[in-house]
């Protein structure tokens, strides 16, 4: 593939990013790892879970990707002038090749980037937001790329901004059966009866770090959420690596207590 | 977004196609449209649809976007050793910026990129292909992706790569609620009864180019396709921009007329 860029046409093997199929079709995953005072928090983890699901896809994974994390990490923290949290974002392709099905297999595409984040306190929630359940996208739990953490993401943000133009701060998604599962960037916990509940990877849910940091380390219980227990709740809030705890102050325009004692408690436990 | 590439960081403004939102999340459009001779074909009807998905997803049109591509083609085609036939691929993006909706507006990304195709007679049918329907990816008709020729095309690529497992050339795709829409990277017509049918673009179908032409130069109708449909037809064929006509050989297995007489009617009107 040659591509135009900067008023001249750059042949294949010149053309970088904008001839990979992570941009041209979205066929690769991506991993977000906090990263705080210079380390990528739960790498392995992170490692793992990319692992995973490159085998589901079929992408060779490279065994040479941790060092290039920590050859890459503290360049791109100077470049980005050292914040003491920043966001780090691996993202691992399909490589080259046209057509749907490159006849020839590829190298993968490996790119690392960084962002800065603004501080904040460990060990306790993150401010509270507004989410509200959008009727689509749906997550179809059958679906191949369900619980892969694709660069295909384009349904998540057309939900935040169904969320954003209903005046809310987060989308929450059903799947095609009606279930809720998740929020458009997080994984979803319920405190309903006294139960902290969280929907089982089997509905399509994405296999967070910190939702499965939080289910090792509370008593929360993996099931199905119908549409009614968001009106039965007492508290709800979002996992996710960067915001790690964030409690929803409303659902539906529904308030909530943000934070919540569970939401604090399972916060406080969480202390990277 | 700082982005690490060939052993160094380089810094937003220098990152390119790898910090830009098409490879991070996906969030833009392509179009694929069929050079012959140097000309793009129906790039008219290719911007049309560009635009109208641009609006739907909230991301500018650039008004100078013809404009870049009469400058890009030539230079593209020669450095592809000006082939007689070519795919020349223009991806639109939100462009830059963290998070699901960015908080500042950005400039889209547009990147037009060219590969070379073999040659192939004008005005007939292209070579036959095996399908088979997969069960998964579903199409959506709800989906605020459906219909649009989104860079989160991922699923379609798992789609094709469980047609090859299943010993087959291309997938054929149904929707959640059962009846058969599309091939994985184009629009499928029927022969049914003497009738030629294609599924309306309602189920959640992408408007394709060469769908539209076929409407307009046959006697085709647009009604929703039932699996049992697939069993009772005499003719099936997939319609792309890069294929024009391609008679499927079998559908499951079964055996079909191709190219039949419809195929090579319907072919032989489109001559571009």
């Amino acid at each position: 593939v040659s591509v135009w860029t900067g008023g001249r046409a750059l042949p294949d093997g010149e053309s970088g990013a904008a001839g990979d199929r992570g941009l041209l079709l979205g066929d690769g995953l991506f991993e977000t790892i906090h990263v705080r005072d210079g380390v990528a928090l739960h790498l392995d983890r992170h490692l793992g879970r990319l692992q995973h699901s490159a085998d589901a896809l079929g992408i060779p994974f490279p065994a040479r990707l941790a060092a290039s994390v920590a050859e890459a990490l503290p360049e791109l923290l100077r470049v980005e002038a050292s914040p003491a949290r920043a966001a780090l974002r691996l993202c691992l392709t399909r490589g080259r090749g046209r057509g749907l099905v490159p006849k020839e297999t590829s190298a993968p595409g490996q790119w690392i980037s960084l962002s800065g984040l603004d501080d904040r306190p460990r060990g306790e929630p993150s401010p509270a937001v507004s989410a509200v359940v959008v009727p689509s996208p749906r997550v179809d739990p059958t679906h191949p790329l369900a619980g892969h953490k694709s660069l295909s993401a384009g349904g998540w943000v057309m939900a935040r901004r169904a969320a954003l133009a209903a005046g809310a701060d987060v989308a929450l998604l059903s799947t095609v059966d009606g279930d809720v599962v998740e929020g458009d960037s997080a994984n979803l916990f319920l405190v309903v009866g006294g139960s902290l509940l969280t929907p089982p990877l089997a509905r399509g849910v994405l296999p967070g770090i910190t939702r499965t940091r939080v289910l090792e380390t509370s008593a929360a219980i993996e099931r199905v959420l119908a549409a009614e227990d968001l009106l039965g709740a007492s508290e709800a809030f979002l996992t996710s690596s960067l915001a790690g705890v964030q409690p929803l102050r409303s659902i539906d325009g529904r308030r909530l207590l943000a934070p919540g004692p569970v939401a604090v408690a399972v916060a406080a436990r969480l202390v990277d």
